[in-house]
């Protein structure tokens, strides 16, 4: 049948009469409505690719005269595609499409598509567009008086807003009642699947075991890290940086680095996924570490399979996972070993003169320094989690009225004090250093669990990667990439958003999440760079997550 | 009343029964119909931004792995934007708010929005869906196929194509029939209040004079150019270029350079209007008279009153006069005699040991070179009009079916022998040089008029600007151009699209568009340039457009 709901002419055309009671859309195939589903999802992913350009023309080349239009456009096109993605017919497509889809296997690509369309169509459709629209002018207006009330070190200043946005979080959960604890919807958002629950119990696993390594490392004396500092130029730093990511696979006919205050990845479709970095010319490290970070994400991005593109499951699966690409090849790959035995020569000859007296050893040991410190992004690999779990049990404490916005400063430097041994003098290297409580979507929660997750799921990943392929070592010792990053395409990366990140776990690793892999890396690689006494291994786990070339 | 219709309470609310036969919309103010269109309008404004921002990201930093989904992207936008323009109910808004705008001066910004925003709906709601789909994808697909056709001398491939193109030109002016020529209403789109006779009747009489000073320069031998031939690194020239447009009062507070293949001026908002220009690093001039000829669009986009931002009124009035900007400063102002008199010193300091040889009458002589040549983007300022008028007559042909395409490449060799004494020896630098025919809306007419306007226009602006302000050559040879600007922007930038090409030229010149300032300025600076012995100047026309400065 055409689109006009008459029978075409011709052999093996089923023959319908003329009038029924049927309306014509509901005798189409579902063929048709399938097409005609993805052409409404495609127009959606198109606003929001537009939405995403005008995102980071401001993050890189937008003059300053163009900030407010800019702010007024962005939301126009987010409303727009929050109009369309909730558009009833849509919902009714989806039901129409619905047996259809049962009758597919549950991994081919149209059930998958049917089937996380329509929960993001359910999800969509329990936010009120008045409350979006509060939430994000919320958002913007207290990302606004945060970027004056930090460097002014004034909490007072956001308290009102903080207060808000402890109220519309818990304002969003009820969209989503009935649950068990108040922050599990907006942990949901994040991490399909995950609650209030699971990541507690994760967290105090990981932290029963991280505590001791921490203490162990922290009694030995802090390396210097001298030879990082001097004079490094842009130029220099940005290509070097480019060089090593286009090594990692990251294909820059697809894609582009460029400068910004905060790097971040972006994707506009699967032919053009750009990363950003930032460039301090007096130190080393912090453009290329970003920049392979980034990387982590557009390798991701990059690897979903076309046949996804324009359709809600063409992108990574959640933000945990996400994390998970980016501090894989930043820490596992490019701070481990392997990888600088081969990159150490050429960064000897892109800075000659600054890193001519400089030992292999020494650098090393730079780039790996772990300290107790204040702020979470400047934080080494191994007390970065405690700052997560922090800020996970404060925002609880928040949601669950606990804890009062006003008390938040003293309950911060309490928890610094107790978790990390230090504690900061002002709100500004304190509680007011994350932009995640002041902006983006007005609301506090379900935010800072991911970057432990993708710690976790790092190590996790890498380590059923190596045990595919066990030379993937050696061949990163050589700055050879391609047998690792075809393992996470083939196991993770096309598959987009088609499964939830238990189920990605599950296949790509043959069990389900584990702090074990993480565990074991950490007491391998700083056990040996810091020369600590740790309880030896299982035999089963010694050479888990390989973290030296043999 | 409010939105809802519902008196308000308070003094002086009028006192409305609660329920009468009129529909509550019907019965809300002016003011608040009037705030409803702006929103309508604000919502296409801003979709239509997004676009630009898509396509200047394309032209600029794009990665070539974008291309096929920035198209997609891009026509998704343009459709949204097409929707919402022909939208009924903002029909039904701009018939309700007729009576208010009868009430109002014809030069407030209400009433010459509501007119502007009715003109432009008129049209739109003409044009079928179907249609602008069909002109779309035709121009996407000619484009494309004229990027390898040229190359490749190919007109054979572009002859189906174009043959469409004339068609669908026709059906263009189908919908806005009756006319009195085919092209009419094509020319009436880009150059509102002109008309296929009018045109003519303007190009007969500048040819007629034009011819007589071609001839005469082309008599006297042509002059050396070597000087802007060498070695002129890209920082440099963009650096120079970019100063020189910042001194014009470009305000990159506002706006930026980049470089492109094809520079172009494109406006996000009254905050953020950039230009482009290309470098060519084995010759002065391109990069710099690119700059500048943008940066007169620019110039005229930045000084557009913030007050009609965001509304149909707030950009440019036509392409002839936008065109007279960009060729006012490139031309009458950036290659003019009093200009170098300032930047000559700057531009040997820029290039000391290019220009260290080259005297100021010598370089002067190289950037005024006239030429009988074979390409219109490469031509002179003199025998420009030239090649414009060429390509009209053609293109007229083409419209009434008295020239076949098939027939257009021998055309179009006659033509150029005829007017200009050279003939191409192939198509790639005869009829398939240009891409207007080609590409864009997928039609053939009414482009190339507005370059010949622009010209005429640029002079007869520059002379009442110097009427009303003799010492502007003078503050020019210092530098400064202020006074011009200032000029320019309070009888023309400021007003936006609010006036007509010929209101505006009739408000800002006290005239009626006329070739006389045009045909002054050219003979008086290349009557000098190459001692040409034409016949002298009414006394009133003597100092009329001063090239020099006193």
């Amino acid at each position: 049948m055409n689109k006009t709901g008459k029978p075409r002419a011709g052999a093996g055309a089923a023959k319908v009469p003329a009038a029924t009671a049927t309306p014509a859309r509901n005798r189409q195939p579902a063929e048709t409505k399938l097409a005609e589903l993805k052409r409404r999802l495609l127009e959606i992913s198109d606003l929001a690719a537009a939405r995403s350009v005008l995102r980071w023309d401001q993050a890189t080349y937008m003059p300053r005269g163009g900030a407010h239009a800019r702010a007024r456009q962005g939301a126009t096109l987010s409303r727009l595609a929050h109009e369309k993605s909730v558009d009833t017919a849509l919902g009714t497509l989806l039901d129409q499409l619905a047996p259809y889809a049962a009758g597919l296997p549950y991994d081919s690509d149209e059930a998958s598509l049917i089937r996380i369309a329509r929960r993001d169509f359910e999800k969509a459709i329990k936010l009120p567009s008045a409350y979006v629209a509060r939430a994000s002018a919320l958002g913007s207006a207290s990302y606004d008086a945060w970027t004056r009330a930090r460097p002014a070190n004034d909490f007072a200043a956001m308290l009102p807003f903080l207060e808000k946005a402890v109220d519309l979080s818990r304002e969003y959960a009820g969209f989503f009642a009935p649950y068990q604890h108040v922050a599990d919807p907006l942990i949901d958002a994040a991490e399909e699947g995950m609650t209030t629950a699971s990541v507690r119990s994760l967290f105090a696993e990981l932290r029963s075991k991280l505590i001791p390594i921490v203490r162990a490392i922290c009694d030995q004396p802090v390396p210097g890290d001298g030879c990082l500092r001097g004079s490094f130029s842009e130029p220099a730093q940005l290509g070097f940086s480019l060089s090593v990511v286009k090594q990692f696979g990251y294909d820059t006919d697809r894609g582009r680095l460029d400068k910004t205050l905060h790097p971040f990845c972006t994707k506009f479709s699967s032919g053009d996924v750009r990363i950003t970095t930032r460039v301090d010319e007096k130190h080393f490290g912090d453009a290329l570490f970003s920049t392979m970070h980034e990387c982590g994400h557009a390798l991701y991005e990059q690897g979903v399979a076309a046949a996804l593109e324009g359709t809600p499951l063409g992108m990574g699966t959640s933000a945990g996972v996400h994390e998970s690409q980016s501090r894989l090849w930043e820490n596992l790959v490019g701070r481990g070993r392997a990888f600088w035995e081969h990159f150490c020569p050429v960064l000897r000859d892109t800075f000659p003169d600054q890193f001519r007296q400089t030992g292999f050893e020494s650098f090393y040991r730079a780039i790996n320094k772990v300290q107790r410190s204040l702020i979470r992004t400047d934080a080494d690999e191994v007390t970065y989690n405690l700052h997560i779990m922090m800020r996970f049990d404060l925002e609880l404490e928040l949601l669950e009225g606990h804890l009062h916005v006003k008390d938040l400063p003293e309950a911060w430097r309490a928890r610094m004090q107790a978790d990390l041994g230090v504690a900061p003098g002002d709100d500004r290297d304190g509680c007011l250093q994350d932009v995640h409580w002041y902006g983006g979507t007005g609301t506090v929660g379900g935010g800072f669990q991911s970057y432990t997750i993708g710690n976790i799921l790092s190590a996790q990943f890498y380590a059923a990667a190596v045990k595919a392929h066990p030379d993937i070592p050696l061949e990163i010792a050589k700055g050879e990439f391609g047998t690792l990053r075809g393992w996470l395409r083939e196991q993770l990366y096309q598959h987009g958003r088609k499964f939830q990140p238990s189920e990605v776990v599950m296949r790509a690793t043959g069990g389900p999440m584990s702090t074990t892999p993480y565990l074991v890396y950490l007491r391998e690689k700083y056990g040996e760079l810091y020369r600590l006494d740790l309880a030896p291994l299982p035999e089963h786990l010694q050479n888990y997550v390989p973290c030296a070339a043999a």
